[in-house]
């Protein structure tokens, strides 16, 4: 089985990320919903330039150094960084980045707004600030409707500054109240004159009821290109809709029902989101990827019949994680290999 | 706080990083044990140097790749490379390796021995080969001592190989059962006429009690160079032994108990190591890093006390899996910062 790429490898089957990419794109088209894919999942401009071609209106970037690998090579010229950027550095990259391509980030604090405000306030043109909400996932963002507006209004009032939406990373099941918190914001911010151009929510385990938040304008949504193990688990996708597999070898078969491969925590990663063991070897349901260390990924069964030398697939928990831990990712579709490509935002942390 | 470094960043204290080899090697002379650390923490050539000039009589590696990242720069002439290496490509690397340091690897399975043979029958100098040896720890390895011996005369018997003796990843807390597996296995071996010339154990959590497998003649350990917070919960050594922290910058503080900080599982990795949360606030014992997603860091204290745009550092559970994730950390001493240094063997699984 692919006997010509060494193991451990991350291997993605561009058919399946292509189809991926096409189906809930098509999802987003019959729903009147711009879709706007985070990168995170692939880390490959070539991927997020596919996902352009598709119908997307741009891209999503958690860091600036993400989206600075995103457009060096060109043909991505709208970009949301959802994160608040603080710090003299980051800011004059924004600035720099700024240049270059349409650009929007979010804030749900006024130290954030003033940095942002300094770092464009000589800017020929304003840069887009969308306020992050809070919807109930408890992570980032202010956390009732008024402080939303009020933040708003703030935005609005600094120099080098537009204020152009709300933006949420929302509870998954929650659509209702998700819906109704951001109205209300929605709401205050048009009573005061100013205008809620866009309303972004996302999230790859809510994406087939993307609709059910109605007042959102686009979907940001990452894992969905590739999919995994976590999406298997809620009826999101179904096993042959993962593009993203690692392959592995096994290296030592030291009783009747245990094997060990050679991907570990440095190639699947320690990412449960709530599963038990460390993925799915494809056609094999029966083995449990019971535990990891770095380079050995402990397998067991009632009966494992694998031999030293065996090749595996395993689809990751999370397919994201694993992007980001080696240096290139193999092409393939179906049974063909294409090549090694670098993953060019690997490790973009900043 | 390190205000030249944008965050988040990997910071590697020296001063502690230093004081850590020395003192554990100060116990192993003490206790007449070779010691032969492990490169996976640090992934550092000049670190690996340091090790040696302490009185290491060579390092240990996982995979080849990483030992030919820590030979390239010189000065390293005695590597172990405890993994079962198959397949043509790299036992390609490993001959090549063989020809530019003293080298030895593990092996548990004939297949393992027959492709170290058929790479090395037609060298100079056979490759050195221990067995390894499963003594309750549940990885890879033979399963009894009979099953050591029986492979011990295997590698014997075959070409461009030598014997050199046993190796054990052993489970914590059970000196006296690895002492009795592993003595019954040289005992068979040397009945048979071969020498057990190297008996191979290791592990940080029972690097104190190193001495209490006294068949062992080396010890290899890798965390202990720079701590980490599953070791302090073990008792093995206090915060101020943690060389290893993350930098980072609070982004947002949603509420009087929470704050979101810019490290996430891309930096502090998702590694538990049976802990609870996900890393130490230095100065704040009362701070939970309570989730994780791939960048942000969820905090949660009683009164979180904390404003946007500061620094924290944090002690990872791991260390180890942490130096894995950026391709440069910082170096410090204490409160002075010295530069960014390359992770040399960073993402090396081959």
């Amino acid at each position: 089985m692919f006997s010509q790429i060494d193991t451990p490898a991350v291997l993605v089957d561009l058919d399946i990320a292509e189809a991926n990419i096409d189906r809930f794109q098509a999802h987003c088209d019959r729903h009147n919903l711009s879709l706007r894919p985070h990168i995170k999942t692939h880390k490959l401009p070539f991927l997020a330039r596919r996902q352009i071609a598709a119908g997307a209106v741009g891209i999503t970037c958690q860091k600036i150094s993400e989206a600075e690998a995103m457009v060096a090579e060109g043909g991505i010229d709208d970009v949301l960084i959802t994160y608040n950027i603080l710090g003299e550095r980051k800011l004059k990259r924004l600035r720099t980045l700024s240049e270059q391509v349409k650009l929007s980030v979010v804030a749900d604090n006024t130290e954030t707004v003033d940095g942002l405000s300094q770092a464009f306030e000589t800017a020929e043109a304003p840069l887009n600030v969308l306020v992050e909400c809070d919807t109930g996932a408890g992570r980032c963002g202010v956390q009732t409707a008024q402080a939303a507006e009020s933040l708003a209004r703030y935005i609005a009032s600094r120099p080098g500054l537009a204020f152009r939406g709300l933006m949420t990373y929302p509870p998954v099941g929650k659509d209702a109240s998700v819906q109704n918190w951001l109205a209300e914001a929605r709401a205050r911010i048009h009573a005061t004159g100013e205008t809620v151009s866009v309303v972004s929510s996302g999230g790859s385990p809510g994406m087939w009821q993307a609709q059910d938040v109605p007042i959102a304008t686009e979907y940001r949504i990452g894992t969905y290109v590739y999919n995994d193990r976590s999406l298997v688990a809620r009826g999101i996708c179904t096993w042959d809709d993962c593009a993203l597999t690692v392959l592995a070898t096994v290296v030592s078969v030291p009783t009747e029902d245990r094997a060990i491969i050679d991907a570990g925590s440095k190639v699947l990663t320690s990412d449960l989101l709530g599963l038990n063991g460390h993925g799915h070897v494809m056609g094999r349901p029966d083995i449990r990827v019971d535990s990891l260390s770095e380079e050995h990924g402990i397998l067991r069964a009632e009966a494992i019949h694998l031999n030293v030398g065996d090749r595996l697939r395993i689809v990751p928990n999370h397919a994201c994680v694993v992007s980001n831990m080696l240096d290139q990712v193999e092409l393939i579709r179906g049974s063909t290999s294409l090549g090694a490509c670098p993953v060019a935002a690997r490790g973009a942390v900043w």
